[in-house]
């Protein structure tokens, strides 16, 4: 496989309406010119505390399901990350939202949020970690792919004005998008691993492209959960 | 204990406006008086399909988890019931509504359901059998009450008019309510073997009741979807 | 693939030494002539108890994992067939040699069956339904074998003489052979559903015949187990 | 519960031959005096860097398993130390007896290995943190007991002349010392927090003494395996 992020790409290019209407969601145009409600930011970040706790699981299992010991460490590595690093972020920047910990520790989990979350860890059970990666990569590649497009979007709003300018400097940099570069080249390296070179030859690909689809389709519900906040 | 069922009583009575909007929700109520819309019902049809077989690994999970044979084998009746003859009658009774079965394992797996079956499965490997026993118990009891609510009730319409009667009969009827009676023993048994004789002292009752109240939250969340039919 | 059971015969010509070391162990051929001391066959059947249940939990955890009703419905019935028949007979055949099951339900573990039992869990849990297929085949496949080979074999005494004989007429026999049949069919189809139809050409191929022959080394550690009973 | 480790202390006090022949083992004793075959401590390294892998995936699972956000920190710190840290001093310090990571890689893992990694993953699968927890707690704390006792032991050789003296350094040294007092605090908490103030009066007690007690025999059968290597 020539390029990294191959096996992405082709998964991507299986569901192109469904990956569109998770990055370029209303939710995220709205997030890049600003006009979001407050109310659905703060919404969608109190189920994103939520959201990182399971999400983390999912890395612990996949540490778990690691039989190299290089998978094993980039697991952890992003375990780590996860629960030390943009916990703590997340936190200190939902602070500035005025939302605290024991606040977002203590909101009902949303339909979508265990709709997502619980799916990506039963992927990884039920199959095996290349199964759980290709349930995992909507959102770590997506992310990135969002923020790079809202960077350069005309209609995007970078400006002070925009008080989600930060959210989207932080999915544009470099440090993320090195993150989702890791992401890509793990699972490149693992579906080699597992299906071969020509991994759209195996049998096992439309099951991997319907949980990729699954995912994606998973996130747009997270998406339209954030615009719909309680109350 | 004294009672059977006294767990499952204990759990509902910590979210009794839950189980009501659950088990009196507006789509068991026009089963009941015939008046749902067909779409809706074979909306709910065909994703029940869907949660029949992730409801059967949740047994199947159950049977991993038991330490005694005796336990192993109650789940083991469960899942071979659920797929072999729960599977069957509903197959055919979905034929009755003209849906194949070929037909219904290709729908797409709504939110809902995603949400539901997930959440219950994680449960039991987040946590042990008793925690996975908590999250099953809304469904299997659940669906007894409200057999017995709509045959009770005089709303109904238990008439050859009401294209829904068979459905109501299944729930109300002595088979299906000594099912959930055998899971209402199981889970009293396991909740004493594992919390002693007074579960509500159990540092471990709060977290029961949170996941008994979000599968509860989750069974509502199912009726919601069957009254919004795609398209 | 043409005949059934390539994928066992092709996954037992990488070990052949041990395969052979496993089949045609001082065990069996004991137990073929009637020479094994009786103590060895107690302690081998106390923990063959204990052995059942968990291999019943490997099926239970192998219904979780399945993605097809098919497999579901072989798993199930497997898991059935260990706890409600197999069980039984074991129990029934027990008390002929003087163990009661409560007794052998309070027999510390062996480190063999420990070994070989969680190593086939771990198998199916860390990666998919075929790792756990493969982990379980040496078993049961080889059970079928070890019983034609020492009907045919001219040192066995086939005779009322032999104490052993009924545990060679139960896996020689054909209810038993047709077990192991369907069981190297479901490992074909499972295998070319998840590798393709050239096994052998997968990148996974190697972690499968690892798996593989290790579990056939923990055959072999349980029949060495045997012949070293306690005190 | 006045003082850390008591549930620790508990668990211990209900297999305290066990526990003995585990701590004051012959493999031990030899460390101590520096009488231990060299090929007997080569073989012990080996099997122990495989050991250590799946004793990390064990903590992984103990990340996954986790409710609260501090569990799964104190889970992915350990299993951070053990695939950076210990891991790399473990290769450093077999490097210093002649063993390669490759080689040690390419190991066939022990029947004592096995039993004992899988039997922990399992008991965390099967049950709950508090069961993994139970079977992780015998080697965490037992190391921490044994570099103590060799430590202060007079038949100890703590010289140059014991080549064992490293390995008998970092156990008996503060730093591991520290790891073992935060898993007996962890412990201590989780069992609190799922069985109440008197934990042995919970139904689970005698259930988690089973698991400890195993672990402890699969620890003395790890010592034997390390006493007689191939070959």
């Amino acid at each position: 496989m020539a390029e990294p992020g191959q096996v992405f790409s082709a998964l991507k290019a299986t569901c192109p309406d469904d990956w569109d209407a998770y990055v370029r969601h209303d939710f995220v145009r709205r997030l890049g010119d600003g006009s979001l409600p407050e109310a659905c930011f703060r919404h969608y970040l109190g189920q994103d505390y939520i959201f990182l706790i399971h999400f983390a699981r999912a890395y612990a299992l996949a540490a778990f399901k690691s039989d190299a010991l290089e998978d094993m460490r980039q697991a952890a590595a992003t375990l780590d990350a996860l629960i030390n690093t943009e916990m703590g972020l997340h936190v200190k920047y939902c602070a500035g939202w005025g939302l605290s910990e024991p606040e977002m520790a203590a909101l009902p989990e949303a339909e979508a949020n265990l709709a997502y979350t619980r799916f990506v860890l039963d992927s990884g059970l039920a199959g095996d970690l290349l199964d759980l990666l290709a349930a995992l990569s909507p959102c770590v590649m997506g992310y990135a792919e969002i923020g790079a497009w809202l960077a350069a979007d005309p209609a995007s709003d970078l400006s002070d004005k925009n008080p989600y300018r930060d959210w989207i400097e932080m999915y544009a940099g470099a440090a993320y998008r090195e993150v989702a570069r890791g992401a890509a080249r793990q699972l490149d390296r693992i579906a080699a691993g597992r299906l071969g070179a020509d991994v759209e030859a195996s049998p096992r690909w439309p099951g991997l492209c319907r949980t990729f689809g699954t995912a994606t389709r998973l996130e747009i519900g997270f998406w339209d959960m954030g615009l719909a906040p309680p109350g």
